[in-house]
């Protein structure tokens, strides 16, 4: 088995880090029981290890072809697909009125970090139908949903995003796709756009493309952008005239099919519009929160893959005697030598942090669509917001330095492709690139989301933090120094965020100097507190007579990532405090 | 021109980090001059530019192939290498007895690092040849001196290296390669070897192997390991039974041929032995150091190369407005974006801090060989082991670093292969595993290399910097918070010194457990030093009337580094002083 989905770990951050348990105890997740989410994850990783993960390996060598205008998936992933929908694991979140099963975001997301673990690749095409189904069910007219949503949502047809083109990629408004109305209620959409991921593919008989573009005379700039819905064949059967062009020679994902789209080169690509003219970009950001903080379970998906690798590796691979063996005992295992301990320790820490983190935005989404009332509806609105960017950003990035150390752990092997090690690399590297680079999500997270609510949000997270480290205060002597150093570095991100504050309305520019250092600030010292969460949990369940080894392994991982880890919060925020000038006055170190 | 060589800043950084003029103008690069350093920076940038940067991508599409128990070489990397033997390009260090100019080890790294950032796959094989002259020089006999080290230094011939077998990686103490003696002086090498680059090619008519293997009886572990030369072809123009039986499919540098060799598999693999028997590691370690760095130059070179391609993008690119710009402006330059800027400022930081370590690395190396006395050949001998570990791991993480950051500043295009960074990152990618795994490093550096002299080497090098930090108190308010920032990070460095050289007598697990981030603040705080010392040349060379902006832009840069990547020196310290007892207690957090 080359993946084993962490079906324990996963349950246990989301009763303890996002409040999984007690939601359902409140009622939040109405007819969902604690039996019915052991089911799901059990069951979902059992098609991930068993079905998703022995293709990822072809995905990647054989990868997504070309052939005479029709995308051609890499072996068995057809099968799969096929496989996962009649499964009905395509229905897992949408509405019910529709063929859905109406179930939380929190275990969706579980589900497709396990399916991304197994193959971030072929995951990425369900998740971005789900982006579609969200965008068509808040946005698009009764007839469209009529006619499209119970088709995407039970996975008999998949859809896509086309916003990039080439030159509109992190901002949109040079925008040039045009719409022009037909005057029958279509539109005819012209032009071409790129980076379209499962822009073509032969897992469904239709491909529902949402495209934004421009209608004649919009105004300029992102206020004259509106999304169209473009099908393959149109409800009569006839080919519509959207065609994929060209694939892209990726670093990774090589199983994911990334088009250029070319939309009514010849007879014209007949759409419809999605939502108000204009409001396109309004209807996308709509499920823009889901969006970003899927792809952070892409990185931690990956970041779980390799780590499980590793260990595997180091388990298993003996070079040296470490300290303290006898000098006539065979080699140890690698994982015996502090150095391999440190990297495979940080590997698991750095995981578990973006996991928790991406699950509490998770709740926080469910709590925005479920709350009890308006006030629970809004604080999870707000709540969610704040915590997207930081999910999207840190667990990609976590992805990327993960998978890397993956490679490290295997020494030369991990630079051998048919070791697996470099792939995940590879895959992992894109995370932090699309659905807004990591940049842009630092910069939304400083400049949008502090300022939420006049900082409250921000600040009611960062006591939040700051009860954990007193709760660690008063537990047991085996967290260590974990309570000191997670109220210092509670501190730090407080000093660091009142900074941005005030510099987001008085100097912009010093604010977005030192936003991705704030974001990475912020993302260890959340991390903090959910290691911590999980270890008094475990303390907890010790003290009442469990026995399960893994809540011993919690409290070590927790105080390993206080003692080390989150040290380098102080250094961050007095960076936050102190970098920007020298970052903003330095033209001459850039001029050649 | 996809590379312009950096022959400026390199003549800049062997100037003013490792202390060129004044070395010449002391003596000790006998004929040496100015001027000849001039031309042949300039001849070897002219070099890498024209002659080599446009091998790398078909090496990289199209690589090495294995055809008929032969390597092919890509495209043009045949003639490229004829063009650079004859240029003598080949002979700049080797000994002038046999043909080379006997040229300081400095210059040979200056040219190096442009060749390695213009191919680093294509410049392995040159490295690696290198590598065979000195282990032939330092040990071989007259006779196989006679034989084998002119044609070796002219590159007619070149060199390869056999050390790793399927068990015997990190530790080679599991060697099982044998050598038996024929009787008439040679040897019969039985064994397979792995992981060995450029262990066959096209590029020369003869391919002189130096092969690591175990004689009769020799005693266990790595004190029965002798070295052996195994020419791919014998004096008398039979072919040897040395053959490449397959190559690996690499994550990257896919130019350079990566065999599995197999010695003696049918009639017997003739060798001959290089030094004593059972000495075989003590020749090997002999050219370690050089070897060592040379990695660690590969690591400046594709930073500098990724750096040089991302800032290029960033000035041409156009995405949004930059806070500032009218509305009714096209959109800006990415690199206006301050955190583009951040990430360019670090990437060219760390290019530059890299460049610097290893150069004075080379210099030491010189100083070794060349000083005026015994004391300072010894004090060189000393430098040079100690900062050795730190070239190569701290260099070789930069290029990671830096490469990864590169394909961030494309932003999708960065992921797409056609644009050549990621090309870079995957590169890189070995650098920090091949030569000894960067974690071998960190634990070279603490063990062994903290403790020479009882500490009086390492201290003698926080000296230095702790004197840089003073001058640059006196110097003037451009260098900003430098001088307190580079006096904290030295404190930060001392001290955690100081705590090793205890640990790694009282408690070998605790200084193994610290070691890599040790490593890393050693880098770090060197880099702030090192860039302090050219911020103040240019600041003195702007004094006395000269107009290079690049001098201005070497004070900003400085300045940047202190008051953003420094920073990390107090947690890192605090790091190695609390950071191991969670490592060495978490067994339970890796149980499964």
């Amino acid at each position: 088995m080359t993946f084993n989905a962490p079906v324990k770990d996963i349950a246990f951050a989301m009763n303890h880090v996002a409040g999984l348990k007690k939601a359902i105890d409140n009622g939040t997740y109405a007819e969902l029981s604690d039996d019915m989410v052991e089911t799901i994850l059990e069951e979902a990783g059992k098609f991930a290890n068993e079905m998703v993960a022995p293709l990822n390996r072809d995905g990647d060598t054989v990868g997504a072809k070309l052939i005479d205008g029709q995308v051609k998936t890499a072996p068995g992933w057809k099968d799969t697909y096929n496989a996962w929908t009649e499964a009905g694991w395509a229905t897992l979140t949408g509405s019910p009125e529709y063929g859905g099963q109406g179930l939380p975001h929190l275990l969706a997301s579980a589900c497709y970090e396990m399916w991304s673990s197994a193959s971030m690749a072929w995951c990425l095409g369900p998740i971005l139908t789900g982006g579609g189904v969200e965008a068509l069910t808040y946005h698009g007219s009764q007839e469209l949903k009529d006619r499209y949503l119970e088709k995407l949502i039970t996975g008999e047809w998949m859809a896509t995003m086309n916003l990039t083109e080439p030159e509109a990629g992190s901002d949109l408004a040079p925008m040039k796709t045009r719409a022009t109305p037909k005057g029958d209620g279509t539109y005819l959409i012209k032009g071409q756009k790129i980076f379209i991921s499962y822009g073509d593919h032969d897992l469904t008989d239709n491909i529902i493309h949402l495209v934004l573009a421009r209608l004649p005379d919009a105004p300029a700039g992102t206020r004259g952008i509106s999304l169209f819905l473009v099908p393959k064949f149109l409800p009569d059967g006839t080919r519509n005239d959207a065609h994929p062009t060209s694939l892209e020679h990726k670093m990774g994902i090589h199983g994911s099919p990334t088009a250029v789209m070319e939309f009514g080169a010849g007879e014209g690509a007949v759409g419809w519009l999605i939502g108000e003219e204009n409001r396109g970009l309004a209807c996308m950001f709509t499920m823009m929160n889901n969006a970003r903080l899927n792809v952070g379970i892409e990185g931690v998906g990956i970041a779980e893959r390799a780590y499980q690798q590793a260990l595997a590796y180091a388990k298993e691979r003996r070079q040296a005697r470490a300290v303290g063996t006898p000098k006539d005992a065979p080699m140890s295992a690698i994982i015996e030598h502090p150095d391999v301990k440190r990297m495979l320790l940080t590997m698991k820490a750095l995981t578990q942090v973006s996991r928790g983190i991406c699950y509490m935005t998770s709740a926080a989404l469910d709590e925005q669509h479920l709350g009890a009332d308006d006030a629970a509806k809004k604080a999870g609105a707000n709540r969610a917001a704040l915590l997207t960017p930081i999910a999207k950003a840190f667990s990609t990035d976590v992805g990327n330095e993960v998978s890397s150390l993956g490679v490290q752990v295997h020494g030369g092997a991990g630079f051998i492709e048919e070791t697996g090690a470099a792939q995940h690399m590879r895959d992992a590297r894109i995370a932090a690139i699309y659905e807004g680079t990591n940049g842009i999500q630092a910069i939304d997270l400083v400049t949008r989301k502090l300022p939420l609510e006049n900082g409250e949000v921000v600040f009611a997270q960062i006591a939040a933090i700051r009860a954990t480290a007193k709760a660690v205060a008063k537990a047991g002597s085996e967290h260590g120094e974990t309570a000191a150093r997670l109220r210092d570095a509670a501190e730090s991100l407080d000093q660091a965020t009142s900074f941005l504050l005030k510099a987001v309305s008085a100097d912009l520019n010093t604010a977005l100097a030192v936003a991705t250092p704030y974001l990475r600030l912020f993302g260890l010292v959340l991390g903090g507190s959910i290691l911590a969460e999980m270890a008094m949990a475990s303390a907890a369940a010790l003290a009442s007579g469990e026995t399960d080894p893994a809540h011993k392994g919690r409290i070590a991982l927790s105080r390993f990532y206080a003692e080390n880890l989150l040290l380098e919060a102080a250094s961050l925020s007095a960076l936050v405090l102190n970098g920007a000038s020298s970052v903003m006055n330095a033209e001459e170190a850039l001029a050649d």
